[in-house]
């Protein structure tokens, strides 16, 4: 739901990316392809994509089930395949599945397509949450 | 050599990275750490430190031995460990070096280090050579 | 179908592993967890894991569909995430599907879990065709 | 020291590799490549040079400091690149260091070479360390 969303990170608006989904074990991220985005061969930077797999796979970890309150991650390792090219004007949607952990780590998978819906990457990522994040209520934003 | 410096793409203007240094199997990416960069935690976005380990690595790898003309590679896979956490301020170096492969295929190793010598992030990348790229001579940039 | 399944390779036969199912894009390999497979915390050996994950992927890619031929690939690049525990006496299914790639080069997905279906492992790949295996067809086995 | 390494592991004698060298942060592990290890191509399976990532790099992290104690670890994350092809006969070295982390986490970078020097494979890893092993003093092994 879009009440449960938070406010873009300054990473977020530099890049152009927005947090569109957000459920427990699950988040979806989604960037429209500009100019901006690209490497030296014309296609989106494997930078960018593994931004928005990070992005997605560490959302999906810490959605917070008490309004107000706020989970916290650090990134711990984080792995992406580059599978098929996205054209600029592509709308890219990464989207983050939690896939087990424990309290403290959490493991996440990650896909990024375009809105044809082809595979252009996929990732993983292993999370630890941040001292008072552990528990789904999470703990009041500072 | 700064000669041999190509512009920078626009994803690098996007961010504001920069290749420093570029010679054979070795490239350097340095950027300095802003609040644009930052993470819903106050740190650098992972996202941010998988695109210097990224570009540092591919750069490695396509170094050109032929003033003006060009070499090109996609990024087949890429992984990122996330080591220390770097403080707004710092300045970030990527090194890339490439580390082996054949006539299509290269590896490359990264490291981040902030201005102090602390180690940030590693990572390593597996990269094709687009055709016409394979030689160190590369091929007039069109 | 179990007519197509090539004979177990000499690193199959020292681990244990088999070759249950095998289609295009797709296969599984199975183990039965014993004492041997066990590291100094009496879990299976992450090794172990990523050897299930490593061969479900690759056999993925190299389905042949002519009788008799065969296809060859080169693992390039390799991710284990290590997710849950399994015990001594399960028997694990590592499952690898080709999610993408083109003629030179494929990708795959693999996963792992035990008799209950419990996510033990999970895993990415990255390939590369031998001269003459890049079409369906691959070539004649010497 | 000799002294300070430990019995081999059940998986470690199945495969045949050898802890060769233990330091705080540092471990050496060996194999002779034999024809048990080799996959459907001749070569060495991904799996055997991943399972020797992964027990040098876990081994980098879990030195003890303390005679007939142990300090335990749980591999979270593992990658391998596959560089270049080991021969039947080769010895292989893989050599794990420790790299960075903190009191629950660690992080090890992990490379394989022949008796050539020729670098074969290179992986990074990150693990946690299970309740009690925190410390280089370890906790006395049961």
């Amino acid at each position: 739901m879009r009440d449960s969303i938070e406010a873009p990170t300054a990473f977020a608006e530099l890049v152009g990316y927005r947090l569109e989904v957000w459920r427990p074990d699950y988040a979806e991220v989604t960037l429209a392809l500009e100019a901006k985005h690209l490497n030296r061969n014309g296609g989106p930077h494997g930078g960018l994509l593994a931004t928005l797999i990070d992005t997605a796979c560490g959302y999906a970890g810490v959605y917070c089930t008490v309004p107000g309150n706020r989970r916290r991650a650090l990134t711990l390792s984080l792995t992406t395949q580059f599978i098929a090219r996205a054209e600029p004007g592509a709308t890219l949607t990464a989207i983050g599945r939690k896939v087990g952990g424990g309290r403290h780590v959490f493991f996440s998978a990650g896909e990024i397509r375009d809105e044809r819906g082809r595979l252009i990457a996929r990732g993983e990522g292993a999370f630890r949450y941040r001292r008072g994040s552990e528990a789904p209520e999470g703990e009041p934003a500072r």
